[in-house]
């Protein structure tokens, strides 16, 4: 499937902040064909640094598929000969959509620090806007994992009349204070580097280190300790014997290192530090999914599938839990399952073969 | 009690990297008196970050007690009615003992990154020849948690004929790659901190920003997501609503930067790389561990007790029961419990309550 990044621009409502973007441009990838009712609309939401590219392959010599290629296709669980699949990248985001990276228009500079503070109900705005343009009033599945989940929420919470299932996966109703915490540190260590200069470094050299170091700690957090027992155990890199070396003496190390510059490539620090804290903000903790559930009563007529992963440490099972029983409180058909994995949060991008069935069962039932 | 920390010069043995330093010195501090038959002498051994300040204030105005008072003292766990107790600062430290910071005598310069690579085994040895100086010939018991537990089992391994018995506590056989790549990217932030210099700072501004950093990922992986849920929650720090700031909004924010900021008065960057690498390099995994064990017949006399805290995710249960099993399958008499508690890999200096009575027990029916 050979797909191409498109761009919209659109005008935009205010931001949960109180501040306001506009225009705001939106990148986003569609794969398969709208029907003539309108009716087989499925949107894709991706996680903390994803991009609007899910599916396919930009040419033919391209080595990498879309980061959600496994379940997105002809004849996939999402399958594209049927449903007409959206991918956007979120507002805040730096693969096409306005983000710190992009040029202020008052200004004639890139935003920077003065990019306005955003949330995951302002990444969800934006994607409704981008569902109209696109002619579609209402879509069949919201689908997403981790950050992609919560936006998947936030479809049901902010658009329940626009959207007839929804499917969110390894996520939560609110960010845990320690995720917050492994956020912050992350965020720190971008702030710390020299070439960070209070985020004007557009000119300059980019704080690549302080970036990588926070990715690092992220992919840790996305890992489990049995993946990283299964996947490097202790082996050295040289040889058989320690090297007496303060770095990459172990495998695990220059794995770590290896993502930590390969993001650098692909990824702003500033965008890194806006839609950071955009997850931390996300909040329907304690009874709050519950009230605001409560108050759609055109919700009873969805459906909801949830997933969530045994090993995954960053959004464990029981807040999938959490949201399954506020769910049901709102007696809103819920469907959840926990896929026994040992990928750790990455699980809802590695366990195609457990996890495919259940959304493509789930979307053929609809 | 009120006690002071003293030091003492040794001669020293060749480091396992295959340097050595000489002389040595090794900051300790003692509790308790020695018996006539000299047969009452405990040795506590202490965690990453620790000292020999174990127990007590230095005067009757401080405001703060050694690290693990709960637990030492007259009328304690380990009282020091009964028992002589000793603790030092490991080789490598930065409270006394000879380190990275120290003044290397060759060159009337401060070691820095010329500092050799030490070991669990190094700083056992170094223990060794203190307990010896000290007129002690054999040990009633050696204690520590995290990486003072692997210190005593290396003692085990290392003197199994100079201590009677063992307690290791929230530790394991060897550091998991999922540990080694925590301790790296805290390495990472501070050798990325332009302060560092490639650890010549002493005459300098220290690389503060990175140590902090470090800290700020270490303490994460000493709590758990329960204790931080109950200790935090969401709360935010100034006010009710959100204030949109990129730093310290959430009280979890502001604990872990008060973490990293007091951690740089009382540590030094260069020993934080040593000693992290130090826990890095131990490893009886695998069968080691009854390999060596099982080559001192005299370790079926002595007795371990080990302890673990259902919520330590850094040394989870698992790896203390793996310890466990290689002691039976050597048939060296072993108790070991799981204690239930919330406060993650910290619970070892918290849950006196609990750990102190079974201490206390395993003691007295020495």
């Amino acid at each position: 499937m050979l797909v191409d990044t498109k761009q919209k621009e659109l005008p935009f409502i205010g931001l949960e902040c109180g501040e306001f973007i506009t225009p705001i441009t939106i990148a986003y990838e569609t794969y398969g064909n709208l029907n003539k009712e309108g009716s087989n609309a499925i949107l894709i939401c991706h996680a903390l640094t994803g991009d609007a590219h899910a599916a396919g392959k930009f040419n033919e010599e391209d080595s990498k598929f879309g980061w959600w290629d496994k379940f997105i296709g002809p004849n996939k669980a999402i399958d594209t000969n049927k449903y007409f699949v959206i991918s956007s990248n979120v507002v805040g985001g730096c693969a096409g959509s306005t983000g710190p990276s992009s040029l202020n228009q008052k200004t004639k500079k890139p935003y920077g620090l003065k990019f306005p503070f955003i949330t995951i109900k302002d990444m969800v705005k934006a994607q409704e806007l981008l569902i109209q343009s696109l002619g579609i009033k209402k879509l069949l599945s919201c689908i997403g994992g981790s950050m992609g989940g919560m936006q998947v929420l936030e479809w049901a919470i902010t658009y329940p009349d626009k959207c007839q299932s929804f499917i969110p996966l390894a996520t939560a109703a609110y960010q845990s204070p320690q995720n917050i915490a492994l956020h912050e540190v992350g965020r720190r260590a971008i702030m710390n580097d020299p070439n960070w200069k209070g985020g004007k470094y557009y000119d300059t050299k980019p704080p690549n280190d302080g970036l990588s170091v926070a990715r690092m700690i992220a992919h840790i957090s996305y890992l489990s300790d049995v993946t990283m027992h299964q996947k490097f155990g202790r082996r050295i890199r040289k040889k058989d014997e320690l090297n007496f070396e303060l770095h990459n003496e172990f495998e695990v190390e220059s794995y770590l290192e290896y993502q930590g510059r390969s993001f650098i490539n692909r990824f702003d620090a500033n965008s890194y530090l806006y839609i950071t804290r955009a997850v931390d903000y996300f909040d329907y903790g304690d009874k709050k999914l519950r009230e605001v559930l409560s108050q759609n009563s055109s919700l009873k007529n969805s459906k909801f599938l949830l997933v969530s992963f045994s090993s995954d440490w960053l959004y464990p099972s029981y807040q999938s839990i959490e949201i399954v029983k506020a769910l049901q409180f709102c007696n809103i058909p819920v469907t959840y399952c926990e896929i026994d994995s040992p990928y750790g949060h990455d699980a809802f991008l590695l366990e195609d073969q457990e996890l495919a069935p259940l959304i493509k069962g789930f979307l053929k039932n609809l």
